[in-house]
């Protein structure tokens, strides 16, 4: 029987996992080092499966180049981390493995795990964001995951920013206040003077961190019309988040998006997502499926 | 040989077109009354090329159904005009014409249409926003309309406000200063006094609509990562607008999505449309062409 090979590439950590999905996944995990070490290890985890391995897939820290057509498609890119800047991840363990490599970001992975196994299971259109030291979002339009360009950016969108109830600047580096400047860990840290772990569920920071993510929440909703939208990361951490969350996307949107999903399903259209720890190395798992398919085919 | 048919449905008038594209392309028009009379008309126009006629495509006023699976797919629903209230557009075309029909809202089809023919041509992801008396969006996602839950509602997006420059508080009925509210026709009307058609190319309302249209341009570059964005409409006939949105889109964006399209590219990146006026007929053609295809798939 054939399996399948996932690898969720960390910038502190490789998860690898082999199986078929949720219910069969076999994983290791190490840290990452260098390039060559940390590949040698993926490799040596992987190779004693190979003549069952069909295809491997690659979810990626980045930034990543994601296109087919680049000379560097494959490739992790302008890093911080100077070794593994220009490296290329996707040829090496292709070349190792001698398997259809499927490549993306961590957060579209992940995104794909939820739509495949998860939370937004037989969903043809929905929304991945994780809400944590930065915020990142993936999107499935149509039962695929949404590329365009480059791929979504979605924590650097802008957000009304009302400085009178919020005079905390925003700590993105490129735009200061986007949503990522005021609503992910550090922002929230650093307005309040404590990690969002160690504020109580009953502090004034959970109200407007549920106004942020709600304002970006009605400005997907009136653009990509996704059928649910998945909130995870640590900051998510805090479950009362998701009740304050949907009231205010019940308020802001204010009765114009009149679907079943929000007038009467806003428990379900904003969930968690089900797949926890292990959405990232499932994702790997999937992009797998979709490259030995996409070997078939071709 | 066979040729399309497409019908913009609109509020106030219906344009009908039969062919197979730009080159080849039969139009008359005629205005919007009751139901009866303008389908009377409608197909009238195409029952003399009916054994020629290989589909019909339809780009409506709506609110619509497009779910395929509802019992209401292809009818326009709560719409103002009492007349036109749930009616079976889609089935009354069918039945006269006994060929496939497509279905789509007007702002969809006319963002099919600029991908098919138009300034989006051979580019996978695009968007095409109309500025005029509503603001509406239509994206196209790996060379297919996106639809999702309903579809776009893109005018609706939540934008910074900042109120010591701008204390107009926006017409949006139910949002007041969403983008529609703030960056619409009607809004700077109701902010400047005068039609936008009115205010000189040297007034201040053009500097501030340039900065509200590149306010929801970043947040959908970030969440689309559209390759192209054509921006058409009665607002955007004040063809500086473009290079002072340009120059907001690339100060807000501030070099973080460094690829070409945008660092090289930004004088094609935001383009006007090419169909001009012809877009929503052509888009309809366009509908029928994939009615047509998925005809023959099934």
């Amino acid at each position: 029987m054939h399996v399948f090979g996932g690898i969720e590439a960390g910038g502190t950590k490789f998860v690898c996992g082999i199986g078929t999905g949720p219910e069969d996944l076999e994983i290791t995990q190490f840290p990452t080092t260098s390039p060559e070490e940390t590949i040698r290890r993926t490799v040596a985890f992987f190779r004693v499966q190979t003549n069952r391995l069909q295809a491997v897939g690659i979810g990626s820290f980045g930034p990543v180049d994601l296109h087919r057509s680049s000379p560097t498609y494959g490739y992790i890119t302008s890093t911080p981390k100077l070794e593994w800047r220009n490296f290329d991840i996707v040829g090496e363990v292709r070349r190792a493995l001698d398997v259809p490599v499927g490549f993306d970001t961590d957060v579209n992975a992940a995104a794909l795990a939820e739509t495949r196994w998860g939370a937004a299971k037989g969903l043809s259109d929905s929304l991945y964001l994780t809400v944590g030291t930065g915020i990142g979002g993936g999107a499935i339009v149509q039962g695929r995951v949404l590329h365009g360009m480059l791929h979504p950016e979605m924590g650097h969108i802008r957000v009304p920013h009302d400085l009178a109830r919020d005079p905390y600047p925003g700590c993105c580096p490129y735009h200061g206040d986007c949503l990522e400047g005021l609503a992910s860990g550090p922002a929230m840290e650093a307005r309040w003077g404590a990690k969002s772990e160690d504020l109580p569920a009953d502090h004034a920071a959970w109200a407007l961190e549920a106004h942020y993510l709600a304002l970006a929440l009605a400005t997907w909703v009136c653009t990509l019309s996704p059928k649910r939208v998945l909130l995870g990361g640590g900051v998510m951490q805090q479950t009362r988040l998701f009740e304050l969350t949907r009231k205010e996307l019940a308020r802001l949107l204010n009765g114009y998006i009149s679907t079943t999903e929000i007038t009467d399903g806003l428990d379900r259209f904003v969930s968690p997502p089900l797949l926890g720890q292990r959405a990232g190395v499932l994702g790997a798992l999937a992009l797998a499926e979709q490259a030995a398919g996409e070997g078939r085919r071709s």
